[in-house]
């Protein structure tokens, strides 16, 4: 593992049934586009509250992934 | 939504079942005296051991609402 | 200033033009009916963008205001 | 203790004498019109000099209580 | 509950399936060794991703428990 | 809102006058390339000074948009 | 004391009197099975509140010992 | 730029027209007996409310100068 | 109180025995070359152990004083 | 400088042989494809250990840029 | 990976050398007793002075390793 | 040790070859007119990038020195 280099992005996933969901979301999105992810971080939960009942979890979180060639 | 006012309250919700579960008693009980409430953030996840298990959840968040007329 | 109770409320002002303009809307609201305010903190700047340009700032902040009879 | 819902209001006790008494103040403040409080939390300790000497301590504290029925 | 001592340790547990699953995994096994087990704190939420997917959640907590005789 | 994907970018803005256009350099030149801009965060004001007078005004921010297709 | 190893433990203490009893109780209790330690940091400070009184004061702080032999 | 030392001092600001004034007036104030000020970095602002209205801006910054013969 | 300026200076006092004392004898000294302090912020509590008993106290605080003419 | 706008990214540096090499090789491999790099601030030191030895260092840090065309 | 339970200790490692070299005299100590250390993480970074000179680093770092059977 | 007061000052020292000469590099400067320095804190570690490369290494640190007679 040693001298690799990896890039952190910050994501914020959104879920209306949970944490692990809004989570799963932004790493499938993210996945799409980058191959190589290895970890992920939670950096905040928070959500959207509508008629007096949690209308959505939001999530941010960074990824991590290798930037190798 | 320029020039509103919005007011945040902290609670801490409790719950046998985890984590989504206190937040949505801390949230049902305020809706019952606040009709405008708009957003949550958790500020911190803890909770009670008996018996070598987990016995409840404790989780402290804001609640934010409008403070129109 | 000796033995006297504080209390502190968090609120969030919103301003389309700025900072100062948030914070000044979120203390003229807290005013209308709290007559003893004493102090403010900001606790978080942040905003709203549409087409490209800020739409509007919200800046959150704890007020405090005198307890005592 | 499950399925309880907490408050936490925050609050700035004062005392020329030390901090013990600045949050005991703040606490007793509280409890003439809140029956059920439950605990405190410690956030700031801070205070005024005048002539050189301790004038007051002023102490920040979040106090928790019960919002069941 | 006045003049106890309480001593807190930090653990790490995972879990394929959630962030619940990986504090009650890490709290399981510390009560194995400690009878007096009294609550917990989450300290941080992370976890691995392969092919795209989160493979496993990895929460950090403190447990408190009694030292005394 | 549910079910989106955000991107949170790192910007610092500079500028001569203040904060506010600082922060709204950052934001214009963001929405160049990033059409789906939706929120900021302000994560650190600091600045240069020459001659003993504020040179410019360097206003770090999280700027977050929809990764959505 | 250059090349010396220190670890730190995590205790909370309590006390029906105040922050410098609760601490004094932790670094006692430590001090029947410890007989380096060395110094502490209080992390910490909250307490119980029964009948509108502060009932006891719970005091976080590490200990840190002498590792060698 | 390598090899200067630079020391930091804390000042705060105040004035009755906003941020940029309060900043401006603490530089100002430095740089009458500190001749190589080059840059500062805001750490807190907060203010007093006399009437309803924000009474004047306080905001707490660091100051960095050449320390170098 | 507008328009003035403040500067911040830390200091560490020590005291045998407790907090209140070590704030105080960090205040003392630093009142006898500033005339003008006006404020203190605690930032760290921490002390020594000798023989298994609290040997002194260090308490880390800012103090606050006026720059004016 | 004025009217700049700057990028940070977030890498993870990692190296076999210590903190500032870790860096460096985060550093080089941004510098290969961005040419504009200006400065960087480390986030957080960590690292691998192996047979109880340390077998690599991973520190996380910004990398700023200019934006300017 | 998953399912594992890791336990985390603080130390604090000293050195005349620098700073690699006292995590690297912590991690050996520790490895002495404990044979499934996994990962390390600096949590601060302070010395000693004597003479106008550093006498001796002291770097806190957290160890993590596994508590499986 | 007890009663004794002591004073922090915030520095940053600057190298071109690492950490540990940028804080040695701003004790040595203190310590030509401070004679009683004791310890330090790394407070901040951050550099300057030129051409791809590391130019310099810019650390934060306090140094505390004993303010006694």
């Amino acid at each position: 593992m040693a001298e690799h280099v990896y890039k952190k992005l910050e994501l914020t996933g959104s879920s209306t049934t949970g944490i692990e969901d809004a989570v799963s979301n932004a790493v499938s999105k993210a996945a799409k586009t980058i191959h190589s992810l290895r970890w992920f971080e939670v950096t905040e939960i928070r959500g959207g509250i509508e008629d007096g009942t949690i209308a959505h979890w939001q999530v941010s979180l960074k990824v991590g992934f290798t930037l190798d060639d």
